[in-house]
């Protein structure tokens, strides 16, 4: 593959951030589910109270590629990595962009002193399931995701 | 039942955290696997950067009852509350003390201009689901989750 580089995500990432960002929501027929602006991830991940730090993946200066997360924390394990989104934009799949940016979080991981790195993917996607665990992953299908959104919080309380 | 206070926890309640959450690893066969410290929870929880926050429920000025959370992110919809930990110690259980913990915690979501809250359930404790979806939530099967764990990590990147 062309020369990908992997970095840190900065405020002037977030337009083509958020092109990925809808590229999968399109993907998933779930276009009208994105709610988020631009200035407002802006605002989230580099206001006064950062709610998530991202790499980005480049080609030529283009970036193609996402991973997205911010700190969980386990009361058995402590500060651990929660990986919201690795996305890699479709002309670029297949060239292992995706496993370039989960090692590069993987190892800012370790370094911030987490002791686990967590993530979900769809029951039926077979092939990211192998994958992960290739790496070592444990797979569990145990727990059930709860959710209260915003109009069941509305009408809660 | 008797008065029962929820109010924010204080460094002073984690001793009594730290029981509840030992607790519950003793129920579920697991104690080995806990980790953390009454020291590291403070710090976590207290230190420069707060890791999570917390909820307890106190009967006559004992902690009898925990509600654990942290900030989420959702790309497509925000900030979101994860709630990590619902505890209530066995001799209260039953008297609507867990149903109080989450409802404070939901109040609280919305305080913080949360747009969902979040938390898993076992796929087996169906009294806890039908539970949740009294409040109004979702429970969705579709996801796996996956941990690299600490061992898994040190042997990456």
């Amino acid at each position: 593959m062309n020369s990908i580089e992997i970095r840190k995500g900065i405020p002037s990432d977030i337009p083509a951030v958020m092109k990925l960002i809808r590229e999968l929501a399109i993907f998933e027929k779930a276009e009208d589910q994105l709610e988020t602006t631009e200035e407002q991830l802006v605002q989230d991940a580099f206001g006064d109270k950062s709610l998530f730090e991202f790499f980005v993946a480049s080609s030529q200066g283009q970036v193609i590629g996402l991973s997205l997360f911010y700190y969980r924390y386990s009361t058995w394990k402590g500060k651990g990595l929660y990986l919201e989104d690795l996305i890699v934009t479709k002309p670029y799949r297949g060239q292992g962009v995706g496993k370039k940016l989960l090692l590069e979080t993987v190892a800012y991981a370790k370094q911030e002193d987490c002791t686990g790195m967590y993530w979900q993917v769809l029951d039926w996607n077979s092939p990211a399931i192998e994958f992960y665990k290739s790496l070592g992953s444990q797979v569990d299908g145990e727990w059930l995701n709860c959710k209260l959104d915003k109009v069941a919080l509305s009408q809660l309380g």
